[in-house]
């Protein structure tokens, strides 16, 4: 036996008959040990991340991170553990990965998660010297909901509402309302978790630059929960249907926030209930549901953000000529259209031909276009950005 | 080219055609195409179970499932998706996950998953014919907050809030609270996201069998949030460490619990504050900690669940006599003691003791022996089986 073997080996032995004391101990605990206890990620005070992955039997196992361009080696150490260290890393929360003899798996060792419908990745947080908008800090904090409604086609619908700190302290007080939609495949947490808004919106509120509003989160993907729950054929995937499904299901959502979503929130919280408090704003998808929902309901929202998304010119002289022209009357609705994009995002053109079509036609609008690309680092600034202009 | 390589070249052209309509029709998505939408699990009419993951390139794919003894080996089929389908398997929700040439993997089709500090598993849901009681039904919902308290040594600590039907309807109403702790490993979602807490809480409140309440779901894992927090060594792996140091991990929590999270629960809910309406209640590592907190703070308490877990003789012999030796006054004070444990789990017999100890003392208390193990299954079944004993 190779000495290193030989360690790991009395580490084992001794590790059961730790084990032993501990249930002697009266301390009673969930499973017997499963392995080595790996740390990962491990972020260091110079910024530099250290990820760890168990795998005696592998191959090769690589670090896939959104802040590396291309999958990173790791290095195989004792017991089995793979590791890297990479960076200084520029804070922010990046999405990262294994790839493990090819196999694409989440860190096991880390609880922090992107919800989504068709990958899965873990997320590493980078603090910042000082404070990052989106970190946890001593200010007072609001809470996020998990919330059930009738919705569309007599489903039940699920949902996440954020309520600013101080809202169960003032039973009187009632609050502006931003409707926020995550993009393809994401899930109603992925602003929550991924986006941490209510970090953001605690952050920005405790500063006095953010009124204190409320932020509904549904779930985009209204077409797939219907099957579920009444049955019939599972939607085909989402990035791959012709136009008019698309069209159909945009629509769709749109009915259910406007029949369902909006009147089951100003029934359970408390709301101010006009077009001048009502938000709507979302990234890629939820981008394009959100123009889509504000120009086909502008007695509904004042103010609406785009992040990272744009309705093609032909579709905007088809669905919703109205918006160009009759710019006057857009501009007298709209408090505000934001529209942002990064300049490495795959819809940049597309964003940039859409700030075009309102330009051309004198439709006002707020843009920022920033470095990056089509990623919740830069969601995390549009929010940022954005949520300190509405209901001023 | 094989026939199948060719159709499978074909659809792939096919997929960015229509990528390319999508676009062109104004429909903003998230990412171009990421290979052939994946189905799974898909539950079927017979309650048989078809699993399916993606991986063109594997050697061996294998189905790990809480409902089998054994791994399952998956076929490889069209275009790399190996799928495997089992059962007829009884209703309930189960844990699963792939192996894949080995490597552990959640089902990235799937957003339903087990949260934890150490592993990754997904979830599936067999449906009854009629509904479980932890099925989503047709019922008022209450609905689950995430909050952050004032904890332990400055930190900030998280915890879920499970709202019964009506909360927000009835501003004057005031309610009992269970405390209710997850197991070793698990976070302060598991109870929410695998024990479905809150819809067995709807569905028996709507049924009259429990007493609308307030679930608190603290993270039992204090020790190391405090050092995330504050700095210093990450503890050790808490199922390898000595007695002493556990005991004092476990001593840290009933802390925790009474010194901050009881007070912040308090101050922020329309709660009933005195010991006949504070339950506690906990699985695993959780029970332990349960019972702990609860012997230790007998005013606090005066309902106490123990789910597959244990105090041994000598322990309690050391830190609790009194329960023991004084029974009368301890059936006095404790409305309910409840230990349950499965009689496969690897904890039947240290829990057989506990109540063989309680026994031999004439402390009361009620008792149910399942089949099965460790599991969240029979988790789920406790928390049915006590919630409509609290609080009556």
């Amino acid at each position: 036996m190779h000495y290193k073997h030989i360690i790991s080996y009395v580490l084992n032995r001794f590790r059961l008959l730790l084990w032993g004391l501990v249930c002697l101990s009266g301390i009673v605990l969930a499973q017997p040990p499963r392995g080595p206890l790996v740390v990962s990620p491990q972020v260091n005070a110079d910024k530099t991340v250290t990820f760890r992955y168990l795998a005696p039997a592998a191959k090769e196992v690589r670090l896939s991170a959104q802040f590396e361009k291309a999958p990173v080696p790791m290095t195989k150490g004792d017991q089995g553990i793979w590791s890297v260290t990479v960076g200084p890393v520029k804070p922010d929360i990046y999405p990262y990965s294994f790839q493990v003899d090819g196999v694409t798996v989440m860190d096991p060792a880390n609880v922090a998660f992107f919800p989504n419908e068709r990958f899965k990745a873990s997320l590493v947080d980078v603090p910042g010297d000082t404070p990052l908008v989106h970190a946890m800090r001593n200010v007072p904090h609001g809470s996020v909901n998990y919330e059930y409604y009738p919705a569309l086609e007599g489903t039940t619908g699920s949902l996440l509402v954020y309520t600013p700190p101080g809202y169960d302290q003032n039973p009187t007080k009632k609050y502006p309302v931003f409707y926020l939609i995550s993009g393809t495949t994401d899930t109603e947490e992925t602003f929550f978790k991924v986006g941490r808004t209510n970090l953001i919106l605690d952050n920005l509120i405790a500063e006095g630059k953010t009124k204190p509003m409320i932020i509904i989160m549904p779930y985009g993907n209204i077409a797939a929960r219907v099957v579920e729950q009444k049955g019939g054929t599972k939607p085909a995937d989402p990035t791959v249907r012709d136009g008019a499904d698309a069209v159909k299901r945009a629509n769709d959502f749109a009915t259910d926030l406007v029949s369902h979503v909006i009147p089951y929130v100003e029934k359970s919280y408390r709301t101010l209930n006009n077009r001048d408090n009502r938000a709507i704003g979302g990234f890629s998808r939820g981008g394009g549901q959100t123009l889509r929902t504000a120009f086909g309901n502008m007695d509904k929202f004042a103010w609406v953000c785009s992040y990272s998304s744009y309705l093609s010119p032909t579709e905007m002289d088809k669905s919703f000529p109205q918006i160009g022209s009759n710019a006057d009357n857009t501009n007298k609705q709209l408090k505000l259209l934001w529209v942002s994009v990064g300049s490495d995002d795959f819809l940049y053109k597309g964003t940039v031909e859409f700030m075009d079509y309102l330009k051309a036609r004198k439709v006002s609008y707020k843009s920022l276009i920033t470095d990056g690309g089509h990623t919740w680092m830069n969601v995390k600034k549009y929010v940022a950005e954005t949520t300190p202009l509405l209901f001023q």
